[in-house]
């Protein structure tokens, strides 16, 4: 289940790539390239970090295979999903909170400590994002107004909290990925951002 | 053999790497820096990916030195390399032919698919010119028009087919570097581009 | 004491990083999270080309909470420090040249040779401020015209010469950290830079 979540969440980076670097004018090779970068990217870094070795789609080529093919699908039908804009976003949250929750959960079990496994949470959600947009030569995310990493940050504590309380992890990864996506769906729905007294003055 | 046309690429990227920036003002020490990371960029991301340590030029100095001592003699006789642009551009298409086929024939060797050696091609042979032009503050390849990666593609792909067929290292190795070359110049000398319809629309 | 020093490092590297942002409008959680990259992203980069695992934050704790709360309370008082402007930079030459020589001895240490130490001692000193600089859009440090990596490479080479000649640690070290530290202080105070001749032309 939860790898069948993985690989739906992996597809949907991928989809959200191509809408992001739809007006770049790209053709169909850095399409895909940066399609799974951004899908693989930052469950990369996080495996390169801990020394987890081999990495998981060098593992488990399916994870390649799904990121490929899915950009490749999504860079025919552009046209259709950029009416879906609205929707992909909403994926996208899903997307951001199962990457993170299964990334801290995965790094927990492994034997590092909650810090890390918030960390590397982080690491996993956003990283395939930002190398794109470093790549495509767009501000990144951290640039960004809108809330997209501190839901992800907020979930990631809620889940380190409840994996201490209710040590049932069919109970509290369901839970926590379901947080998370709430927090950022509520970011996007109301387009939260910090105050100005929370923001470095310009 | 195959060890000294590596050196020879390694020594290609960092001169083609000097070029590159040459219009960035950067002092002798960036110069060098960045001619270094274009030659050994790609294949310290390949070594990390697959978790090959020690990664190659640590494990073997003379990389380093001949990328670092390439940029550095580079730098003081580039006017008169300018001139001769055409010539590098070729010398640049034997180099990513001669990377991407070499390491994906050692990504086999170590016991991975074929598809992983496909990658680790192609991250070897295109991402130390990433890193450096998203370094030196330059559109990434990723954006430019005329076709660099997708003959590297090709190539590999050509060559996990030889590889099947014809299980000679010696033959199919250098066939494949000549067919990688051969579709890369054809790109340089009809700047070969994606038709529109395989571009995102801009 | 090292150990000290090198968090005293970290602290300092998050609050230049704080200062270097500051006209970037960034919200919070993007201040602490490139804070924290350019306080860990050298030394990270640094164990993993050296296959050194766990990653050393990941290893010791204290690193990261250092560099997560110094940036917290760096973006507090920013508006008090951006007046202490010029002792931040001396504070970051100190940083620089802990960084690098521990680096490089801790290298030398676990048994690598000496010219990957010099490049070990580099990457910890400089990756973690590029990575920032590329994550923010700012043009990188490799980028400018005042001298940054150069006093580090040259305290590093003497080092190296240190380590061959008085071999103990307790002296050397010291030494070469104080060397490191001056070159940079001058590079700060007389605006040192490259002569016209070794910066390519633009």
């Amino acid at each position: 289940m939860v790898y069948l979540l993985g690989m739906f969440s992996i597809g949907v980076f991928a989809v959200t790539s191509v809408l992001a670097t739809q007006n770049k004018n790209l053709d169909i090779f850095s399409v895909i390239f940066l399609g799974s970068i951004t899908a693989l990217g930052g469950g990369t870094i996080r495996d390169m970090i801990l020394g987890q070795y081999p990495v998981f789609w060098v593992n488990d080529l399916w994870f390649l295979w799904v990121a490929v093919i899915t950009s490749l699908i999504a860079f025919f039908i552009i046209r259709s999903l950029s009416h879906k804009h609205q929707l992909l976003l909403y994926l996208d949250a899903l997307g951001i909170a199962l990457f993170s929750i299964t990334a801290a959960a995965k790094t927990i079990n492994i034997g590092f400590s909650p810090s890390i496994a918030v960390v590397m949470g982080l690491i996993t959600a956003i990283f395939g994002g930002i190398l794109r947009d470093v790549l495509s030569g767009s501000p990144s995310l951290l640039l960004r107004k809108e809330m997209y990493a501190t839901p992800v940050l907020l979930g990631l504590c809620i889940f380190i909290a409840l994996n201490q309380w209710i040590p049932n992890p069919n109970l509290n990864i369901p839970l926590s990925i379901s947080i998370t996506f709430a927090f950022r769906a509520c970011s996007i729905y109301f387009s939260l951002h910090y105050p100005s007294w929370l923001c470095s003055r310009s």
